[in-house]
């Protein structure tokens, strides 16, 4: 299997997300090397002879994929036998003419706390996980959104990708068996906040399939039960004029991604 | 303000990142626009009449930083009027040389729930929350990794962080007045599981502040209590030889990238 380095005077999260994108339109395995934090001359001479030995061990070339701010850093990582991308680099010299000022890499200028919104995300985070599952009802006023639906419909993983990615405050509120009684109707709670709402749906099979891994062959994991809280959810989303999503086959980068497009909401962070 | 745009038939993390990484490189700001999911030539065109207006605003063109599976509506994009960046392209060509097969572009295969290790991160992030702040001590068997430190010293952002990135399932411990006592001792608990465990700590100044925001004036964020518990976890870090690392300066994102490179644990996905 041919091996990908991924290597940086910071995270490498950046020649990750890079490598790993354009890597993907291959298909193909890879093994895959992260080394973050390459700061000295002496580790980066280290990864030059790790490359080296994976060459030598699989006669295949592994590639690359590097950005440094420290240029001798760089220079070094450069001289790997490897496929080397410096992928920022070729893209710095014309950006400085369209920009018409040159270029001040800085190091930790992303993925890092002196970013002005680190704080930010750090207090969406503890937001959501003190707002979540409607666990503390008092702090809805403070939110950017409130995520609704019923249990394992996605609204927890969503609220904290949202937090962590983009500094948004997302509380989240489950519609239970009380809340549905005979028929959904919102909740007062909720309907003060009218505005702030957003709801997830998913369809019957995966919710059953979700609720069954958690309590095989309950009634709250049973299939009529699952039909008959979407439906009421559904009804409400309706009735109410209640934005909401189907997340059946969205991981949370792209709920997240649609929430943020459907609703216009603004970022913290980009 | 020169506006920014990124753009994608998918959620656009990979323009975004691509961009951003770039873009911090300037000492300079930028108005920043996502639009993702650009699925049908339509909403490409309407995308391309933004463009136009917000040139013919500023009387600058915007940068258009895109990833484009479809290549008809890549086409339409790359008709902007905007300075373009479809940064995979170019390296596409070259790749297809070194690895020897042709690329296969395909939707949604980054940053979606069809990669392999979607349900991984899920459980992962399930798993932190159900394990947070020693709440449910019988689970530690299944974690690949426990982090412990006093309260506040960034044990919770992280646990989430390494499970929704990586798949990772992180519980999290922290060392309360209870345990600390006369001298911190390795609760029983946790000895089991010696082998887990990542420390974290953080200057008494900073633990302070976080602390006097959630309770100002306590006895538990005075600088005394502060330095106390600082003073003991450090201690037992080092009588209990259990790897540690100081979260002052870092970010999750650093702490997390800096706990696998330190640990040598795998990460789930990539």
């Amino acid at each position: 299997m041919r091996r990908a380095f991924y290597i940086s005077d910071g995270t490498a999260i950046t020649s990750e997300v890079f490598g790993h994108a354009l890597l993907s339109l291959f298909p193909v395995e890879f093994e895959h090397t992260t080394v973050p934090f390459v700061e000295t001359e002496q580790h980066a001479r280290e990864v030059i002879s790790q490359i080296k030995k994976s060459y030598e061990k699989t006669g295949e070339r592994p590639l690359v994929f590097y950005t440094m701010v420290n240029a001798d850093i760089g220079r070094i990582i450069s001289s790997s036998p490897g496929i080397n991308y410096n992928f920022l680099d070729q893209f710095v010299v014309p950006l400085e003419k369209v920009i018409g000022i040159p270029s001040k890499p800085k190091k930790h200028r992303t993925h890092s706390m002196h970013e002005k919104t680190y704080d930010i995300r750090i207090e969406a985070v503890n937001y959501a996980l003190a707002n979540d599952d409607g666990s503390n009802l008092k702090d809805f006023q403070e939110a950017d959104i409130i995520l609704v639906g019923v249990s394992r419909s996605g609204k927890t993983p969503t609220s904290l990708y949202l937090a962590l990615q983009y500094g948004i405050k997302a509380a989240n509120y489950p519609f239970t068996e009380e809340d549905i009684g005979d028929i959904l109707k919102l909740p007062p709670v909720l309907r003060r906040f009218k505005q702030k709402l957003f709801g997830l749906t998913i369809s019957a099979e995966r919710l059953h399939a979700i609720r069954s891994e958690r309590r095989a062959n309950s009634r709250y994991a049973s299939m009529p039960q699952c039909r008959m809280e979407l439906r009421e959810v559904e009804n409400l989303y309706r009735k109410e004029k209640i934005p909401f999503l189907n997340s059946t086959k969205y991981s949370v980068e792209e709920i997240s991604a649609k929430i943020l497009a459907q609703t216009g909401l603004k970022r913290k962070k980009y």
